[in-house]
């Protein structure tokens, strides 16, 4: 492909709407363009590296026996009231009516469709295992699109379904997709973690999350030093710590905490340390209104309340809420006197004389011992690890990463195929619900997170396995017969030799190739000009070192072909799941 | 592949839901399965011929210099208003707030959108042309989605647009797209023709349609036996006949008749022939009722009604109109003494002593002169063409064929880039509108089109260009281990030479085998059983002619190249655009 031939229209200047880099790097590098919040125009450069990640993902959807097929992007609402969806999968799922005011959706996500082609098909255990998978659009109207295709609206996505008979069998399935999503993000050349996740709205028994290591991750993973454990802080469960018997605690009593809003600032203020400072959360769950404490120091983790009060929702309450329950302005709640369930977290227990709100405008209560003072209505696991706490599978040291969610697994047994009746026979005749998982993999946010994974100051560093072009061959004097004609001898011999190279024919200054070769991301820049030529050479460098090499004219086909080798081979060794 | 591992839910029934030969056998070959209305899931089968048409118009676009992209499917409102096809479109436009009460609707074609693209980065003749086509999914909410894949809600299309600085250049991007579609539907291995079209709600100055030749088309094409001329019937024009004068009219009579209701009962109870009868109309347009007359024996084409009124929209008349309009049921409008425009056919011009409707229950008028008994406002071309009519360009022999478009391409001018101002600056620096061309290929129905042409009895006859596989490998005797080794032995002699094959290796009756692959349409057929292997060879069959020859175990490699090469040739002379 020649430069002058192809559209990327790249800029000089960053777009202002653009925060995070991959959303910056991209639209510089004339690969995506905004139609409108949370919608993206993939250009001819984006489109050969989502084709290149789709064939990666296709090849090893296809080696663990899984089958393609296409399902529609529109989805009839009747599937999603059989799940009970319609109603409690939120805004994201964008809903409309048809010319004959039938409810429709735009697919987030499509355990519904799925679940009604194979209950339509199955009806002996002699069909199953069924494991089923397409890539396609999927539409999930987000509140706050942003940071490009890291969240967009529309995405691209491969999503896997597996039936089967038993729990044994879906367990295999389940464990397929693991493997296979190993081999994939290898084979992608990243470097990524397996965690153990949340299964947040799609539900079902476990999952977890593929995450792609990078700082610009809305993700924490905590994972330990001495054993395999590896989870979303989301999900990471926190052990209960032995009981210290804490001193004996003076009565409690109100000081006045004017100006002092934070915990470092009460903490300061009172000359206790941040660990002594309780934080107290009035929060509403499915409609009723609790109050959740944790130390100062920790932070409350929403999905654990939630997990632990078995409810539906839970989100902070209202400022109205907290004040008729506090009887105080907000940023003063303390459990002394509250008259709400009270749920406090591990750390606090076993030990006393803390900080806590007053329920009172600027006031705060000191020594408090929660058992005397306050009516706990139960402890438990509700904040998120920290690197102080012990592993919980091993007792070792914990460390904490950012993640960018490109993959995820469901173990997500019955609960679609209860809902949706979807039955067979088993070999006794008897009617049972199939077993099910389901198994996705953003491929547009692929593309995103391998740029946020993967750039420099200059622009993308692409890894080679997914680079829109093995190399791009700069013409430093299109002017001159001799060198163009080599170059044009070169071109043709990579061509030849099924190398994909990017040839930049244009009447440019040296200055603008080089910028716009490093803005793309190629793996491997090869340069000619007067002064190589004449030393029969060709100058070769690696995006990512940005070391150089002299490959020899005479040699090429040869010296190339080892010097791309050993680039791969790099960066293979690189990619990891550690 | 081995069937036993294919997910190909072949039926033994047909669904009642299927009217069309197609629909039924894509149904029962287990490639499609509906979702609802429109909707159609693809199964694995199906998305391999999907994916073959794609990759031959793929290489032909870029062949032709287009560049893939990628758009959204769905789409801001607002740059449907800014060309004001937001009211225009119709409901076929299937529109919906997201959760912010902004206006989008679902793609059903991307004028809007790849225009917004190009409007944003193109500033100079410079950067002209600009050529981009996309392979995605379209929405049209069809008010009776039918016939399977061929007028669904749901399909997959490839799109291509073109924009020029001059009406040569833009000449030039449309001949491209001409010469492309030429090859890909010879490619493609279907029987086909290109033919002069109405633009439709697309608009532009002139168009294309490409027609896979079927009898169950629902579209009519006029081709000339002398010259090249082929257009729809909707497009192609009638030549105005020679005057003829007609005799001396008597004065006009009305006469009675009950329970006669078409032209030929008319003609029947009068005892006159039909080109004596003239049809009356009572049409709406653009909210003006007007009246058509055309002879008893021609159809009346509304597209060119719309054309000589410069109308936005033309339809028949509500019953309430009709009967104001005519003082009389709806059955008996005729043009004497009507109140109301009278736009008459060439066909009804220089002749008389006619039979109208009488504008009474009841009641028709013979002897009508229309020129002296009523008051035409004009005379034009009216009506379809017919056989009877000559070559518009030559005066030769016309003939009818049923078709259905697969392709439609648009010399669109300036008709959105100067509602959208994507404008250009010229070699003079002056801003000039882009001339715009655009492109489009019903991907999924041409899998629909491809069967419509090519079956039998037995089910489906794929052109092998787009079969599922090349070849299909029955195993007969399956609980036979000898001929078992030698199956797959042959199985992986074919997978070595790079053939796609399925290989029947189900515990099946011969006869279920012979159903199924007869089904599916694999061009060829190769069987193996203990007396073929006992005589050293391998039966083959060519799946269109059912004509069997022997292969020789002996020398395979050889005999079934020559063999297949030899069922490709066929299938490529038989592909033709005549």
């Amino acid at each position: 492909m020649r430069f002058s031939q192809l559209y990327v229209p790249t800029l000089k200047e960053t777009p202002a709407e653009a925060e995070v880099v991959s959303h910056k790097l991209l639209l510089r590098a004339g690969m995506i363009r905004k139609l409108t919040a949370g919608l993206y125009t993939y250009l001819p450069c984006a489109l050969r590296v989502l084709k290149k990640i789709e064939a990666i993902v296709r090849s090893e959807m296809d080696r663990a026996g899984f089958q393609e097929v296409l399902l529609p992007v529109v989805q009839p609402g009747d599937l999603w009231k059989e799940t009970g969806r319609w109603e409690h999968y939120g805004k994201e799922l964008l809903r409309f009516k048809d010319r004959n005011d039938r409810d429709y959706c735009l697919g987030p996500t499509h355990e519904e469709v799925m679940t009604d082609l194979v209950r339509g098909e199955v009806r002996s255990y002699r069909q199953l295992p069924l494991r089923l998978y397409q890539l396609h659009t999927k539409f999930r109207d987000e509140i706050r699109p942003r940071f490009g295709l890291m969240r967009g609206r529309e995405f691209i996505m491969k999503d896997g379904y597996s039936y089967d008979a038993s729990v044994a069998d879906a367990e295999k399935s389940y464990q397929l997709m693991h493997d296979a999503y190993h081999r994939i993000f290898m084979r992608l050349g990243l470097r990524f973690r397996a965690v153990e996740a949340d299964t947040g709205s799609i539900g079902g028994n476990f999952s977890h999350e593929f995450m792609v290591l990078a700082d610009a991750g809305e993700d924490t993973i905590a994972f330990c030093h001495n054993c395999q454990f590896a989870a979303n802080v989301e999900r990471a469960e926190v052990v209960e710590q032995e009981v210290l018997e804490g001193v004996v605690c003076p009565a409690a009593q109100a000081v006045p905490t004017p100006n002092a809003h934070t915990v470092e600032e009460i903490a300061n203020l009172l000359q206790v340390p941040t660990t002594k400072v309780v934080k107290t959360m009035i929060l509403t769950a499915d409609g009723k209104n609790v109050a959740v404490l944790v130390r100062g120091d920790h932070e409350v983790n929403l999905i654990k309340v939630q997990r632990l009060l078995g409810a539906e929702s839970v989100d902070l309450a209202s400022p109205d809420v907290v004040e008729a329950a506090t009887k105080a302005p907000v940023g003063f709640a303390g459990p002394c006197g509250l008259d709400l369930p009270i749920y406090a977290d591990f750390a606090l227990k076993g030990q006393n004389d803390y900080v806590t709100g007053g329920n009172a405008k600027d006031t705060h209560l000191m020594h408090v011992d929660l058992n005397r003072d306050a009516k706990i209505t139960a402890y438990g696991d509700l904040r998120n690890i920290t690197t102080q706490d012990p592993c919980p599978r091993c007792g070792g040291q914990i460390s904490l990463a950012k993640g960018i969610e490109v993959g995820h697994i469901f173990m997500l047994g019955q609960k679609y195929s209860t809902a949706m009746h979807a039955t067979f026979l088993n070999e006794e005749g008897v009617e049972k619900d199939m077993i099910m998982g389901c198994y996705g993999i953003g491929i547009s946010r692929i593309l995103a997170a391998a740029i946020e994974q993967n750039h420099d100051e200059h622009g993308i560093v692409f890894p080679p396995q997914i680079a829109p072009f093995n190399c791009i061959l700069l013409n430093l004097d299109v002017v001159n017969p001799e060198v163009t004609a080599k170059v044009e001898e070169i071109y043709k011999l990579l061509c030849d030799m099924g190398v994909e190279v990017l040839l930049d024919d244009r009447d440019e200054r040296a200055g603008v190739k080089f910028k716009d070769a490093d803005l793309l991301g190629i793996p491997i820049q090869l340069v000619l000009g007067k002064k190589s030529l004449a030393k029969g050479i060709i100058e070769a460098s690696d995006r990512q070192s940005k070391v150089k090499v002299e490959l020899p004219i005479a040699d090429f086909v040869k010296s190339y072909t080892d010097y791309q080798s050993q680039i791969w081979v790099n960066w293979s060794t690189q990619s990891s799941s550690l």
